[in-house]
Protein backbone atom coordinates (compact mmCIF):
# COMPACT_ATOMS: atom_id res chain seq x y z
CA UNK A 1 0.00 0.00 0.00
CA UNK A 2 0.95 3.32 -0.75
CA UNK A 3 0.55 6.16 1.75
CA UNK A 4 0.90 10.03 1.34
CA UNK A 5 0.07 13.11 3.51
CA UNK A 6 -0.98 16.79 2.73
CA UNK A 7 -1.07 19.91 4.79
CA UNK A 8 -3.09 21.98 3.20
CA UNK A 9 -2.91 25.98 3.24
CA UNK A 10 -5.63 26.87 0.60
CA UNK A 11 -8.18 26.45 0.86
CA UNK A 12 -9.41 26.46 4.57
CA UNK A 13 -11.36 28.11 7.05
CA UNK A 14 -10.17 30.81 8.82
CA UNK A 15 -11.80 31.69 12.85
CA UNK A 16 -14.78 33.67 11.73
CA UNK A 17 -15.27 30.62 8.87
CA UNK A 18 -13.95 32.26 5.40
CA UNK A 19 -12.37 30.37 3.01
CA UNK A 20 -8.64 31.42 3.58
CA UNK A 21 -4.87 31.02 2.79
CA UNK A 22 -2.93 30.29 5.93
CA UNK A 23 0.74 30.99 6.71
CA UNK A 24 3.12 28.44 6.48
CA UNK A 25 4.25 27.07 9.72
CA UNK A 26 8.13 25.47 9.30
CA UNK A 27 8.01 23.62 12.65
CA UNK A 28 4.58 21.79 11.04
CA UNK A 29 6.73 20.92 8.11
CA UNK A 30 9.49 19.17 10.12
CA UNK A 31 6.44 17.41 12.39
CA UNK A 32 4.91 15.90 9.59
CA UNK A 33 7.75 15.24 7.52
CA UNK A 34 9.20 13.27 10.80
CA UNK A 35 5.71 11.28 11.64
CA UNK A 36 5.64 9.96 7.56
CA UNK A 37 8.90 9.36 8.07
CA UNK A 38 8.12 7.05 11.18
CA UNK A 39 4.98 5.62 10.03
CA UNK A 40 7.08 4.72 6.41
CA UNK A 41 4.76 6.75 4.07
CA UNK A 42 5.57 7.24 0.59
CA UNK A 43 5.33 11.03 0.72
CA UNK A 44 4.10 14.63 2.07
CA UNK A 45 3.00 17.11 0.00
CA UNK A 46 2.94 21.14 1.41
CA UNK A 47 -0.14 22.38 -0.26
CA UNK A 48 -0.12 26.15 -0.81
CA UNK A 49 -0.83 28.61 -4.49
CA UNK A 50 1.17 31.56 -2.35
CA UNK A 51 4.63 32.01 -4.25
CA UNK A 52 6.41 33.33 -1.39
CA UNK A 53 5.49 30.33 1.13
CA UNK A 54 6.41 28.12 -1.31
CA UNK A 55 9.97 29.44 -1.77
CA UNK A 56 10.03 29.69 2.23
CA UNK A 57 9.30 26.22 2.27
CA UNK A 58 11.93 25.09 -0.35
CA UNK A 59 14.77 26.93 1.47
CA UNK A 60 13.93 24.96 4.57
CA UNK A 61 14.07 21.71 2.64
CA UNK A 62 17.03 22.09 1.08
CA UNK A 63 18.65 23.09 3.84
CA UNK A 64 17.89 20.02 5.65
CA UNK A 65 18.23 18.02 2.23
CA UNK A 66 21.26 18.89 0.54
CA UNK A 67 22.77 22.15 2.39
CA UNK A 68 24.54 22.00 5.94
CA UNK A 69 21.43 21.22 7.89
CA UNK A 70 22.01 17.64 5.97
CA UNK A 71 25.14 17.23 7.90
CA UNK A 72 24.29 18.20 10.70
CA UNK A 73 21.65 16.15 11.40
CA UNK A 74 20.99 13.39 9.08
CA UNK A 75 17.79 12.12 10.26
CA UNK A 76 16.26 15.55 9.74
CA UNK A 77 17.18 14.50 5.99
CA UNK A 78 16.06 11.41 5.82
CA UNK A 79 12.50 12.67 6.98
CA UNK A 80 12.25 16.21 4.70
CA UNK A 81 13.47 14.10 1.82
CA UNK A 82 9.82 13.17 1.75
CA UNK A 83 8.34 16.62 1.17
CA UNK A 84 7.19 17.85 -1.75
CA UNK A 85 5.80 21.23 -2.74
CA UNK A 86 1.95 21.42 -4.49
CA UNK A 87 -0.21 24.62 -5.54
CA UNK A 88 -3.45 22.39 -5.06
CA UNK A 89 -4.48 18.99 -3.94
CA UNK A 90 -5.51 18.02 -7.34
CA UNK A 91 -1.49 19.18 -8.40
CA UNK A 92 -0.52 16.75 -5.49
CA UNK A 93 -2.63 14.34 -7.00
CA UNK A 94 -1.28 14.30 -10.34
CA UNK A 95 2.08 14.03 -8.79
CA UNK A 96 1.14 10.57 -6.88
CA UNK A 97 -0.31 9.05 -10.35
CA UNK A 98 2.86 10.06 -12.34
CA UNK A 99 4.97 8.18 -9.27
CA UNK A 100 2.44 5.50 -8.98
CA UNK A 101 0.89 5.23 -12.33
CA UNK A 102 -2.84 5.09 -11.11
CA UNK A 103 -4.57 8.00 -9.01
CA UNK A 104 -5.10 8.32 -5.35
CA UNK A 105 -8.41 8.11 -3.37
CA UNK A 106 -8.62 11.14 -0.99
CA UNK A 107 -9.19 10.59 2.95
CA UNK A 108 -10.63 14.35 4.75
CA UNK A 109 -9.79 14.61 8.51
CA UNK A 110 -11.74 17.22 10.04
CA UNK A 111 -12.64 17.80 13.84
CA UNK A 112 -16.30 18.97 12.11
CA UNK A 113 -19.18 16.57 11.83
CA UNK A 114 -20.12 15.42 8.63
CA UNK A 115 -23.03 12.70 8.28
CA UNK A 116 -20.49 9.55 6.30
CA UNK A 117 -17.76 9.32 8.31
CA UNK A 118 -15.09 6.31 8.72
CA UNK A 119 -13.61 5.20 11.91
CA UNK A 120 -10.19 4.60 12.52
CA UNK A 121 -10.43 1.07 12.43
CA UNK A 122 -12.74 0.89 9.02
CA UNK A 123 -10.35 3.39 7.64
CA UNK A 124 -7.15 1.48 8.41
CA UNK A 125 -8.79 -2.02 7.20
CA UNK A 126 -8.93 -0.39 3.94
CA UNK A 127 -5.83 0.79 3.70
CA UNK A 128 -4.78 -2.53 4.31
CA UNK A 129 -6.97 -4.12 1.80
CA UNK A 130 -8.02 -1.34 -0.40
CA UNK A 131 -6.60 -2.79 -3.30
CA UNK A 132 -3.68 -0.86 -5.27
CA UNK A 133 -4.68 2.53 -5.43
CA UNK A 134 -2.15 5.09 -3.52
CA UNK A 135 -4.23 6.88 -0.75
CA UNK A 136 -3.87 11.10 0.60
CA UNK A 137 -4.37 12.25 3.76
CA UNK A 138 -5.38 15.85 4.24
CA UNK A 139 -4.92 17.46 7.23
CA UNK A 140 -6.45 21.21 7.04
CA UNK A 141 -4.08 24.30 8.76
CA UNK A 142 -6.25 27.29 10.08
CA UNK A 143 -9.71 26.11 11.44
CA UNK A 144 -9.71 23.03 8.96
CA UNK A 145 -10.64 21.44 5.76
CA UNK A 146 -13.58 23.70 3.99
CA UNK A 147 -16.79 21.70 3.50
CA UNK A 148 -15.96 21.82 -0.32
CA UNK A 149 -12.68 20.33 -0.12
CA UNK A 150 -14.36 17.26 2.38
CA UNK A 151 -16.88 16.52 0.29
CA UNK A 152 -14.70 16.23 -2.75
CA UNK A 153 -12.90 13.56 -0.97
CA UNK A 154 -13.46 10.07 -1.38
CA UNK A 155 -13.65 9.13 2.62
CA UNK A 156 -14.16 11.26 5.64
CA UNK A 157 -12.61 10.12 8.83
CA UNK A 158 -14.55 10.30 11.91
CA UNK A 159 -13.72 13.56 14.66
CA UNK A 160 -11.09 12.78 17.22
CA UNK A 161 -13.57 13.12 20.10
CA UNK A 162 -11.66 13.96 23.51
CA UNK A 163 -13.75 14.83 26.53
CA UNK A 164 -15.59 17.46 25.16
CA UNK A 165 -12.74 18.96 23.54
CA UNK A 166 -11.53 19.03 19.78
CA UNK A 167 -9.18 21.59 19.71
CA UNK A 168 -5.36 19.78 19.20
CA UNK A 169 -3.15 21.47 16.84
CA UNK A 170 -2.70 19.77 13.33
CA UNK A 171 0.30 18.33 14.13
CA UNK A 172 -0.71 16.62 17.12
CA UNK A 173 -3.83 15.56 15.70
CA UNK A 174 -2.01 13.98 12.41
CA UNK A 175 0.61 12.10 15.22
CA UNK A 176 -2.62 10.40 16.55
CA UNK A 177 -4.83 10.00 13.42
CA UNK A 178 -1.39 8.30 11.53
CA UNK A 179 -0.86 6.35 14.76
CA UNK A 180 -4.43 5.33 14.58
CA UNK A 181 -4.42 4.18 11.17
CA UNK A 182 -0.91 2.74 10.57
CA UNK A 183 0.73 1.79 14.23
CA UNK A 184 -0.27 -1.36 14.50
CA UNK A 185 -1.02 -1.49 18.05
CA UNK B 1 -7.83 7.42 38.12
CA UNK B 2 -5.45 10.95 38.13
CA UNK B 3 -3.02 11.13 35.30
CA UNK B 4 -0.70 14.60 34.73
CA UNK B 5 2.17 14.86 32.72
CA UNK B 6 5.32 16.53 32.89
CA UNK B 7 7.67 18.20 30.34
CA UNK B 8 11.02 18.10 31.29
CA UNK B 9 13.59 20.68 30.40
CA UNK B 10 16.10 19.86 33.15
CA UNK B 11 18.05 17.75 33.33
CA UNK B 12 17.84 16.43 29.63
CA UNK B 13 20.30 15.23 27.32
CA UNK B 14 21.55 17.47 24.53
CA UNK B 15 23.05 16.62 21.16
CA UNK B 16 26.56 15.44 22.30
CA UNK B 17 24.33 13.21 25.33
CA UNK B 18 25.94 15.92 28.43
CA UNK B 19 23.05 16.87 30.78
CA UNK B 20 21.76 20.39 30.30
CA UNK B 21 18.43 22.65 30.38
CA UNK B 22 16.89 23.57 27.21
CA UNK B 23 15.07 26.50 26.62
CA UNK B 24 11.18 26.65 26.84
CA UNK B 25 9.18 26.07 23.26
CA UNK B 26 5.91 28.07 23.69
CA UNK B 27 4.44 26.01 20.84
CA UNK B 28 5.31 22.73 23.19
CA UNK B 29 3.17 24.36 26.45
CA UNK B 30 0.52 25.11 23.70
CA UNK B 31 0.05 21.58 22.28
CA UNK B 32 0.61 19.67 25.83
CA UNK B 33 -1.48 21.75 27.03
CA UNK B 34 -3.97 20.78 23.93
CA UNK B 35 -3.60 16.90 24.72
CA UNK B 36 -4.39 17.15 28.34
CA UNK B 37 -7.54 18.70 28.06
CA UNK B 38 -8.29 16.57 25.22
CA UNK B 39 -7.63 13.21 27.66
CA UNK B 40 -9.08 14.62 30.57
CA UNK B 41 -5.57 14.74 32.83
CA UNK B 42 -5.71 16.32 35.76
CA UNK B 43 -2.53 18.68 35.28
CA UNK B 44 0.34 19.86 32.98
CA UNK B 45 3.89 20.41 34.55
CA UNK B 46 6.37 22.33 33.07
CA UNK B 47 9.74 21.43 34.17
CA UNK B 48 12.17 24.20 34.40
CA UNK B 49 14.85 25.44 37.14
CA UNK B 50 15.65 28.66 35.09
CA UNK B 51 13.91 31.05 36.09
CA UNK B 52 13.55 33.57 32.94
CA UNK B 53 11.97 30.43 31.29
CA UNK B 54 9.97 30.30 33.94
CA UNK B 55 8.65 34.38 33.63
CA UNK B 56 8.17 33.26 30.10
CA UNK B 57 5.46 30.41 30.92
CA UNK B 58 3.66 32.43 33.65
CA UNK B 59 3.58 35.16 31.00
CA UNK B 60 2.04 33.05 28.22
CA UNK B 61 -0.34 31.47 30.57
CA UNK B 62 -1.64 34.37 32.04
CA UNK B 63 -1.79 35.92 29.04
CA UNK B 64 -4.27 33.24 28.01
CA UNK B 65 -5.90 32.34 31.07
CA UNK B 66 -6.40 35.63 32.73
CA UNK B 67 -5.37 38.13 30.13
CA UNK B 68 -6.87 39.11 26.31
CA UNK B 69 -6.46 35.62 24.92
CA UNK B 70 -8.92 34.14 27.22
CA UNK B 71 -11.22 36.31 25.79
CA UNK B 72 -10.00 35.90 22.57
CA UNK B 73 -10.19 31.85 22.59
CA UNK B 74 -11.84 30.44 25.10
CA UNK B 75 -10.92 26.84 24.57
CA UNK B 76 -7.27 27.75 25.02
CA UNK B 77 -7.68 29.46 28.22
CA UNK B 78 -9.61 25.97 29.00
CA UNK B 79 -6.47 23.77 28.16
CA UNK B 80 -3.78 26.44 29.66
CA UNK B 81 -5.44 26.41 32.65
CA UNK B 82 -4.13 23.41 33.39
CA UNK B 83 -0.69 24.17 33.27
CA UNK B 84 1.73 24.81 37.11
CA UNK B 85 5.56 25.18 37.07
CA UNK B 86 7.87 23.24 38.70
CA UNK B 87 11.40 23.43 39.08
CA UNK B 88 12.19 19.57 39.73
CA UNK B 89 10.14 16.61 39.22
CA UNK B 90 10.63 16.52 43.13
CA UNK B 91 8.36 19.67 43.20
CA UNK B 92 5.57 18.63 40.41
CA UNK B 93 5.24 15.38 42.84
CA UNK B 94 4.91 17.26 45.69
CA UNK B 95 2.46 19.60 44.14
CA UNK B 96 0.09 16.34 43.37
CA UNK B 97 0.74 14.93 46.56
CA UNK B 98 -1.05 18.25 47.89
CA UNK B 99 -3.81 17.79 45.42
CA UNK B 100 -3.99 14.30 45.44
CA UNK B 101 -3.32 13.35 48.59
CA UNK B 102 -0.57 10.25 48.04
CA UNK B 103 2.26 10.35 45.73
CA UNK B 104 2.08 9.67 42.18
CA UNK B 105 3.93 7.06 40.11
CA UNK B 106 5.80 8.31 37.61
CA UNK B 107 6.29 6.68 34.21
CA UNK B 108 9.11 7.64 32.03
CA UNK B 109 9.27 8.10 28.30
CA UNK B 110 12.03 7.49 26.23
CA UNK B 111 13.19 6.75 22.40
CA UNK B 112 15.98 4.85 24.18
CA UNK B 113 16.41 1.33 24.98
CA UNK B 114 16.05 -0.03 28.54
CA UNK B 115 15.96 -3.63 30.06
CA UNK B 116 12.31 -2.96 32.13
CA UNK B 117 10.36 -1.38 29.93
CA UNK B 118 6.09 -1.81 29.87
CA UNK B 119 4.29 -2.10 26.40
CA UNK B 120 1.77 0.52 25.76
CA UNK B 121 -1.06 -2.23 26.28
CA UNK B 122 0.02 -3.18 30.14
CA UNK B 123 1.01 0.64 30.80
CA UNK B 124 -2.97 1.45 29.91
CA UNK B 125 -4.12 -1.59 31.98
CA UNK B 126 -1.83 -0.53 34.81
CA UNK B 127 -3.87 3.21 34.44
CA UNK B 128 -7.02 1.90 34.61
CA UNK B 129 -7.01 -0.87 37.39
CA UNK B 130 -3.47 0.58 39.26
CA UNK B 131 -4.78 1.47 42.70
CA UNK B 132 -5.64 4.65 43.78
CA UNK B 133 -2.20 6.34 43.35
CA UNK B 134 -2.14 9.07 40.78
CA UNK B 135 0.35 9.03 37.87
CA UNK B 136 2.87 11.39 36.27
CA UNK B 137 3.94 10.68 32.73
CA UNK B 138 7.19 12.53 32.03
CA UNK B 139 8.26 13.69 28.50
CA UNK B 140 12.12 14.91 27.39
CA UNK B 141 12.56 18.25 25.53
CA UNK B 142 16.40 17.96 23.59
CA UNK B 143 17.32 14.30 23.06
CA UNK B 144 15.61 13.13 26.13
CA UNK B 145 15.29 12.24 29.61
CA UNK B 146 18.51 11.07 31.38
CA UNK B 147 19.18 7.66 32.11
CA UNK B 148 18.98 8.90 36.02
CA UNK B 149 15.90 10.24 35.85
CA UNK B 150 14.31 7.00 33.54
CA UNK B 151 15.83 4.77 36.47
CA UNK B 152 14.55 6.71 39.03
CA UNK B 153 10.79 6.15 37.75
CA UNK B 154 8.48 3.68 38.90
CA UNK B 155 8.17 2.44 35.05
CA UNK B 156 9.46 2.99 31.74
CA UNK B 157 7.39 2.86 28.49
CA UNK B 158 8.56 1.02 25.49
CA UNK B 159 9.92 3.55 22.51
CA UNK B 160 8.17 4.37 20.23
CA UNK B 161 9.58 2.38 17.24
CA UNK B 162 8.41 3.71 13.32
CA UNK B 163 9.72 1.71 10.73
CA UNK B 164 13.83 1.78 11.97
CA UNK B 165 13.34 5.56 12.51
CA UNK B 166 12.35 7.20 16.14
CA UNK B 167 13.11 10.98 16.15
CA UNK B 168 9.98 12.46 16.44
CA UNK B 169 9.05 15.73 18.00
CA UNK B 170 7.95 15.59 21.63
CA UNK B 171 4.93 16.97 20.83
CA UNK B 172 3.96 14.21 18.36
CA UNK B 173 5.41 11.82 20.22
CA UNK B 174 3.28 12.91 23.58
CA UNK B 175 0.31 12.95 21.58
CA UNK B 176 0.99 9.56 20.34
CA UNK B 177 2.02 8.13 23.79
CA UNK B 178 -1.38 9.74 24.80
CA UNK B 179 -3.59 8.13 22.30
CA UNK B 180 -2.38 4.41 22.83
CA UNK B 181 -2.75 4.95 26.53
CA UNK B 182 -5.71 6.58 27.09
CA UNK B 183 -7.36 7.34 23.58
CA UNK B 184 -9.41 3.80 24.19
CA UNK B 185 -9.92 3.22 20.75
Amino acid sequence: MSIYIALIHYPVYDRQEQVTATALTTLDVHDLARLARTYGLDGFYVVTPLRSQQALARRLINHWVTGRGAVFNPTRKEALSLVSMADTVEEALQGIEQEQGCMAKTVATTARRYAETRSYREMAELLHTGGDNPYLILFGTGWGLTQEVVEKSNYVLEPLEGKGYNHLSVRTAAAIILDRLLGGA
